[in-house]
């Protein structure tokens, strides 16, 4: 059976470091599916269309990776996607804090979900998508943070 | 003198982890407060008055543990309940930076008041007040997080 | 050349552990600027205007500080004041991981610009702007953690 | 092509919670080598042809595990044993620290060699190999932490 | 019923951030079992027996503090104490991921067993032992950090 | 008057982090001392005297750049040399927690002495001599974390 993992995430936007996990996902599973969280109470910086549109042309092309939206819990859109994996990046000590219990919540939800981590490139692991929305908000040149111009 | 202590918190929800602290402190104390928190400028997810019943219910028949609200300094109202001591939880190292801030700044308010902490049981430590709202929010089971039924 | 610093923050309010980072960095460097960061899109609690004249009259005859309000990119601050350094304090790991993260923006967006850290005094380490406007809020003396009345 | 992942460890003991990483790590890879190192210039305390024996015992008839011991760098062993990756458990920050440390000199050592992480479970995250060692130096009792009767 | 806490260490020196949570200790606790752990695989620096006549000069007088020497699991010394409690000092994140493994262990040997912490002042939380014993070797003066002359 | 720091460790062996560190100083100080620890008690993998070779051959011509050997307290070495400042990078909180100890030791042993921190550029940040030492002790190749042959 296909090894189907889903990245989620708000991807407000979606930077190099997110493109690295990716990528270094595809040669772990079958297929990565990039979902990109709605969250209708929460106002995004870059538009969800938008992001969706970088993400495709990105990976055009590249089979293995598909990009999707979605308004639930993560732990049942992987039952709707037959995903038994949830892909994460690890970039330092406060995401390991925060990925732990967002890992074990997702776990108590659906027990055949396992979340399976890499750390972010070094090169990477400084990027923030917030820190390049405050950029971005104050002109400055955020072309460094992503694959894609913007 | 009896040893009160206080055990503050938004309780937004009140969770299994925060009942483990309870417990293991009437071991400790011979009364502990539970004060949640009722911060006006800040919106909460579940009602105070629904928290404070669901927390009577857990405890009832238990007389070293009460519930109230508060709306003051944690440290001022330590003194208005003869409470020496602050009793609170310790999940991980980003609580412990957070708690560490918080206690000296008491101490400073309040050169009586010690705080005390319990590094909460491993299969409660992952989880938090904000994802169970936030698995609350999109319809998820939560009951697996909570001492009560919602 | 002169060495100038720029100690950039919000500084809400400025504190006696921010105080002590800047005395130090005069060590260090020729000049340090205290630029407090004027995001229109934030509210502030302490008002710029009275901040800019609490710092300039605890640091009055000291000609090696100076303070300023700024509404830009940090890295382009700096060069507006022919500064190649910014000077930041740590306090924990919790703001290692963070000023990690924006140091290596800084150097991107700005490659001439090194940013210098010293370790925040035992004695102030636990004290945090958002504690302070939390216990001034409530009507709390926080006048042990700032370095003038207020 | 098979999926080969090797996880590496001095396993002085072997515990739960080694336990806990290899069988979750099957249902990631087809197959998991649990390699045991065998650094000559460091004194074991429990011996490495026991620690083969136990864990052979605990996965016998399960033919995607295999235990090997070695003496060589672990990114050779790697290309020895067509493994394109690495499977480790973080228990915890100092983990983190110390797994990403290690996982980046791997990377550059053999470019081909992804680190995958697993989040060691809540139950089993306490457990360090070196403190049941000191544990059963003293004629504790370890069973509740070991696969097996020792 | 008594209530007895037993706090476990090398004290290899005792410094003044032990003095510090023994004698916040005293105000939790009737009794607090200084426990200078004896191990003889280990060397010490500072003799064992010139450590317990400093402590018994630092204390003399004060009736809730005992040092005694113990060579055995820190477990088994509670039980025969009739000590439910162990207490420790917490300075840093590195202490914290360490004290909670500990602490898990002891609970797991004996059930009976809380580990109550508390956060060492900010004024000695950058001492430790090593860094002592360090200093002293190259003839530094150490006694800024001890409670006693040596 | 010259502002010179001193950059000490083991440098067991210098790495390519440790010369980011010390070629970023030089824009700080007027001199930056390399200062290897020449602790007798502990046996080191690489020479004492091969390593301030390969460094002197790094730095040759960099007047600003001069390396020494001591066996003695830093915080004397720095009053021998004139040096007010102690230069260290930080790489990662396990880092930070321990570089904070022992900048506040310095601090007591010499009050005039300010320990400053750059963080270790991404790229060398996973490099840690005792990593690049076991790797040289199996035969790997070693030549991507070092600024020399060897």
């Amino acid at each position: 059976m296909d090894k189907v993992a889903i990245f989620p995430g708000s991807f407000d936007p979606f930077t190099r470091g997110h493109e690295d996990i990716v990528r270094r996902g595809t040669a772990i599973f079958d297929h990565v599916i990039i979902a990109i969280g709605h969250n209708t109470s929460k106002r995004r910086y870059f538009k969800i269309e938008e992001m969706v549109d970088k993400i495709n042309q990105l990976f055009v092309g590249e089979e293995q990776i598909t990009v999707i939206t979605y308004d639930e819990l993560t732990a049942e859109l992987a039952v709707k996607y037959s995903a038994a994996y949830l892909l994460r990046g690890l970039r330092n000590t406060t995401d390991f804090e925060y990925e732990n219990s967002i890992a074990q919540v997702n776990k108590t939800l659906n027990s055949d979900l396992e979340t399976v981590f890499l750390i972010t490139s070094p090169e990477f692991a400084s990027i923030s998508s917030s820190v390049i929305r405050e950029v971005h908000r104050y002109g400055g040149d955020v072309s460094a943070f992503l694959p894609y111009a913007i």
